[in-house]
């Protein structure tokens, strides 16, 4: 089963990174990173480089797409190459799925028009733009249009386990989740925008600031 | 402040990964990604490369280390280079940690011993041949050592939390998990030894077996 995983400039690591390393637990699955071409793509930061070892040309048929997000996605919203390839492939897919601001992508290749659908917090009036209808929820799932979004970066990883249940069963998920030891035990419960305080908000928003 | 994360061959993506993700967060972190030479690593699957961007010769003194683990480190524990790395860095470093199996390389370096720690729940023995005391934590701390150690691969993302608490505040700690949406919501409950089922540990010893 072959999962592929777009990869561009200023990506957001733990967005591709949490569901593969779900899904590459699963002896049938083979995880291929895809993009424009062959080579390294550094995250949003330049801090990390992660190789992508295909054109989008040399996986026309992958079984599942896990799109992730981050910065980078800016400037993709009328990439063609990229969205062509998102429209070409969902038609055969068993599953087209999305994390954090991958959302938009999917939006902008035309494929949430009029579906419920979630992204990172601070991204849901563009999603809601590109036509799509963003919900709060960490995992957003359309069955019978074979769709999943996952909302900010590690929600990803709780989407893959989903998807491994989907895909092949419950006991294949379950064991992934105990291969990663997926028992999480935040320190802080600030990890939704409902149950930050203001405090926390203050500090997301010079943070943010610095890295423009 | 510089973080140093150690790659090997056949490491484990998100032991590495997750923490990045979090540390990155916070404007005064460099993250610097180190190993025996620049150039590509693979996971242990061989279906990702990651960018190794520095030697352990050029980053003399970092403030943080965060090792991660994998199959890879197998071949590591009589590695001169890196547990001499680790042993140089060590006394200067704010905290010198590690995820998963990456235990296993600060317990052969000798700054686990007589130590209780963690690792992937796997490799609980092999921690305490190699002179560490293995607890079932998640995340085990020794603050006046500046020593911390995360259980099996994701816990590194809660450790990582902890670590932006400890060297710098707990809002920007907090911000860091509101950036990454970190509101955990795993669709089962699998994620340690003692929660998961019969049929669900049957399932990893074969997809262990079958990766062999």
């Amino acid at each position: 089963m072959q999962v592929a995983i777009p990869l561009f400039p200023r990506f957001t690591a733990l967005d591709a990174i949490g569901p593969y390393e779900v899904l590459q637990r699963i002896p049938s699955v083979e995880v291929v990173f895809v993009g424009h071409q062959r080579g390294e793509l550094r995250t949003e930061n330049g801090m990390l480089g992660v190789t992508c070892d295909a054109t989008f040309a040399e996986v026309p048929a992958p079984e599942v797409v896990v799109v992730p997000g981050g910065i980078g996605t800016r400037v993709l919203l009328d990439d063609e190459v990229l969205l062509g390839w998102l429209r070409s492939v969902h038609p055969n897919t068993r599953f087209t799925t999305s994390v954090c601001t991958g959302a938009l992508l999917l939006a902008a290749a035309g494929l949430l028009d009029g579906l419920t659908a979630t992204t990172h917090w601070g991204s849901a009036d563009r999603l809601n733009e590109l036509g799509a209808r963003y919900v709060a929820h960490r995992v957003v799932e359309h069955l019978p249009q074979r769709i999943i979004t996952a909302a900010g970066v590690s929600s990803g990883i709780d989407m893959a386990l989903r998807l491994v249940e989907l895909l092949v069963d419950r006991e294949s998920a379950q064991a992934a989740q105990l291969l990663i030891e997926y028992d999480p035990q935040p320190p802080f419960d600030s990890g939704a925008l409902e149950k930050a305080d203001e405090a926390t908000k203050a500090r997301v928003a010079e943070f943010l600031q610095s890295r423009k």
